[in-house]
C-alpha cells in the first residue's frame, strides 16, 4: 500500500548490531517489576513506562533515519505504514499491520502479530490495571513527535523546503493479550500537526 | 583454554532471536534514568541494577542451557570461560576475555572489549558514583548461583550423580570506562560452593 523506501524492515534488521531478544525481554520484565515495586501504584507505572519509551522513541528517530533509507513521507498514512512495517522489523524484529482507519485518515490502529516483549509473562492478579507494553506506545508517540526531520507534509501556500511537521498523537491500547485480548492492538490518533519553521535561529 | 562445548558463542547468536542493539542500550538507559529519579540515591541505584540483573541472571541459564549445548563444567576456571566467552557472546554479542586468575583459581578478571550497554552514555557529575552498568554484575552472580545444573564439581566421596553445586560469588567493577578507565572489567570471585543434594523432595 504505502512506499517504503529503499530497504525493507527485514533487510535492515538482518544488517544491524543486536543483541539477544530473551535478554531484551527479562531487562523489560526486571524494568516493570522495579517499577511496581518503587511506584507502588499501577497507574503510575503505565505512565512512566509510556515516558521512559517516548524518550526512546525521540531518539531511535536517528538511527531509523540513518539505517533505514527510508525518504520523507507524504501524509499520516504514509508514515504510519512506515512505522509498522519497517520501524517494528528494524527495531523488534516484528512484524506489522495499519489497520481500522477512519474516514479522514487521522486514526487507525497498528496490530502485533508478535510482542517479544511478553515471552513468559503472566501478569497476577495485583496487577490487572498494568498495561505491561505500555513502552511501546510511548515509542510510537516519541517517534511520531520527531518525525518531522522525514516528513514534508503539504503545506499549500509555503515552499515545502521552509517547513516540516511533528506530529502530536495520542496512542491508547485497544486490545492486549495479556489482558485476555486475541492480539496487541494499539490505537494512533493524530492530534495536531505542528510545523517547524526554518531556518533554525543560530542560538537555537 | 577451556572447552567451549559443541557450539561458539558466534554461532549460536547468529541463529538466535534478537532485537536491535540500540533498542536494547536505549531501554537499559531509560531504565537507569527511571531509577536515578525514584531512589534518588546513587548507591541505591547501583543495589537495584545489581538485582536485577540477578533476576535476569537466574533465568538466562535456562536459555544458555536451552541453545548453547555447552557440556559440565568441570571446575569455576571451565565455568568462569564459558560466560566470557560463550555467555557475553551470545547475550550481549560481545566477546570478553578472563584475566588475572588468582593462585588458587577462585578470582578472576572478565574483560569486556565492546560493551552495547554504554553507547551514547556520559555520566553527569551528579552521577559519579554510579555503576552504570551494575546490572551485568547482577546477571553474572545470579547465572553463576543457578551453574549446578552445568556443573558437576568434584564431591569425591559422593558418587557426582547425587550432587550438583552452586556457586556463590561476589562481582565487582574494576575498570569502567565511564569512570576514566581504559576498559570494562570485572572481578568475579568465588565464594563459596553450595552443593545441592539429589533426588529434590516431591513437594519442593
Amino acid at each position: 500500500m504505502a512506499p517504503v523506501g529503499p530497504r525493507s524492515g527485514d533487510a535492515i534488521f538482518a544488517n544491524m548490531e543486536r543483541v539477544n531478544a530473551e535478554l531484551f525481554t527479562l531487562t523489560y520484565g526486571a524494568t516493570v517489576r522495579q517499577l511496581l515495586t518503587d511506584l507502588e501504584e499501577v497507574d503510575e507505572v503505565n505512565k512512566q513506562l509510556d515516558q521512559m519509551g517516548y524518550n526512546i522513541g525521540i531518539r531511535l528517530v536517528d538511527e531509523f533515519l540513518a539505517k533505514s533509507n527510508v525518504s520523507r513521507c507524504v501524509d499520516f498514512k504514509e508514515t504510519a505504514e512506515v512505522i509498522a512495517k519497517v520501524g517494528f522489523k528494524m527495531f523488534l524484529g516484528v512484524t506489522a499491520s495499519v489497520t481500522n482507519w477512519d474516514a479522514d485518515g487521522t486514526c487507525c490502529s497498528i496490530v502485533l502479530e508478535d510482542n517479544p516483549l511478553v515471552d513468559f509473562v503472566e501478569l497476577p492478579d495485583t496487577c490487572q490495571g498494568l498495561y505491561y507494553c505500555n513502552i511501546l506506545s510511548g515509542v510510537i508517540r516519541g517517534a511520531l513527535e520527531m518525525v518531522s526531520n522525514t516528513s514534508s507534509f503539504a503545506q499549500p501556500s509555503i515552499p515545502s523546503f521552509l517547513w516540516d511537521v511533528s506530529l502530536k498523537t495520542e496512542v491508547t491500547w485497544i486490545r492486549d493479550v495479556l489482558r485476555g485480548d486475541d492480539a496487541y492492538e494499539l490505537q494512533v490518533k493524530l492530534v495536531k500537526q505542528v510545523p517547524e519553521e526554518y531556518p533554525y535561529k543560530d542560538d537555537e
